[in-house]
């Protein structure tokens, strides 16, 4: 970016102006801020991306982010195994958690179908959702993506790929404002688009 | 910030909700699309950190940010060094480099005079300027503060300090608008307003 700096300082002001919406003055103005700050800072920085390289994955179950093998969520002997509700993101997850409106299990697809991007159900992290229903007697797989077209969409997809299994899938109640996001949504309209969910038809 | 992300992705997520104007959603927005970035880019990213701790001073001379003990423009044979502009910070150094308006060297004082936030001369990087001045048998020195209250200030305790060593002291012209920040100003006004500059008077 600038010929008149430090080649270290240039670099980290580059890769920060890599980061969603963050320019390049920007991305500087923060390289300045790490460099003139506390020097615990910067370290602390580096040893927390360390830490999440090394020791985030996807639980093995849920797919939800964890350090371990099976996330906090689903070894919870306090949450019902009988009830998994699917949202699209990790996000989600953090949305639902802070309304406190649901205690059963999660399923994180990590995407919602999306043919005109080449998001087919092999792109989706679902897998192991019918083994998991199977192992647990799942009787509800609440589908909570977003109420956008795309979230429709994977709903419909997954009522009927679930149809064979006998579950009931349900969907989160429309409360949703049309096209919005679910990580938006504040926590009372969470509850209550929750608790207003709907049987789904599986088959046209 | 929750309870349901893992504690490192938690606590890098609280790292970068402290860089400036950021908040706490916007750091766990970087935290995600840092997780699940490529892998290269969140090693750059330690790996410039590293650096910028490691290797990124301030020089001897003129306390620029330089990986050198002695930085570059002051090293570089073909600036004049008769002719030394001071500037507040290291931003200004890369306005004026920008500009390819001043062709001398800097001194970086790291502030301006301010009294109200306990800002004197000596929390400014002035020691070893009249050192400089009498090593290089400088001619002049440039202020190029910003055009607000501190600024003019600066400019005048510049002035007056450095008379006993007969160096003319000259001050970058109106061009700048008044109140408006060095950093922010376009190339060719700078240029103005460096070809414009004026003596200043060393007594009242």
């Amino acid at each position: 970016m600038s010929a008149h700096l430090p080649p270290a300082l240039d670099k980290l002001a580059t890769l920060l102006s890599r980061l969603p919406g963050v320019g390049a003055r920007t991305g500087l103005r923060w390289g300045f801020h790490i460099l003139g700050g506390p020097r615990a800072y910067a370290e602390d920085l580096i040893q927390a991306l360390r830490d999440v390289l090394d020791h985030v994955h996807f639980c093995r179950e849920c797919h939800h982010l964890s350090e371990l093998e099976v996330c906090p969520i689903c070894t919870d002997p306090g949450r019902d195994r009988g009830i998994i509700c699917v949202v699209e993101g990790v996000v989600d997850v953090l949305a639902l958690e802070r309304s406190r409106a649901f205690r059963g299990r999660y399923h994180v697809m990590h995407g919602v179908l999306a043919p005109l991007k080449g998001v087919g159900p092999a792109q989706l992290k679902l897998d192991n959702l019918e083994a998991r229903i199977e192992a647990d007697g799942v009787a509800e797989i609440i589908v909570a993506t977003g109420a956008d077209v795309e979230g429709e969409a994977t709903a419909l997809y997954l009522a009927r790929r679930l149809a064979p299994t006998g579950v009931r899938v349900t969907r989160i109640a429309t409360g949703i404002p049309m096209g919005g996001e679910l990580e938006y949504l504040d926590d009372h309209t969470l509850s209550r688009a929750l608790q207003g969910r709907i049987v789904l038809e599986s088959g046209v």
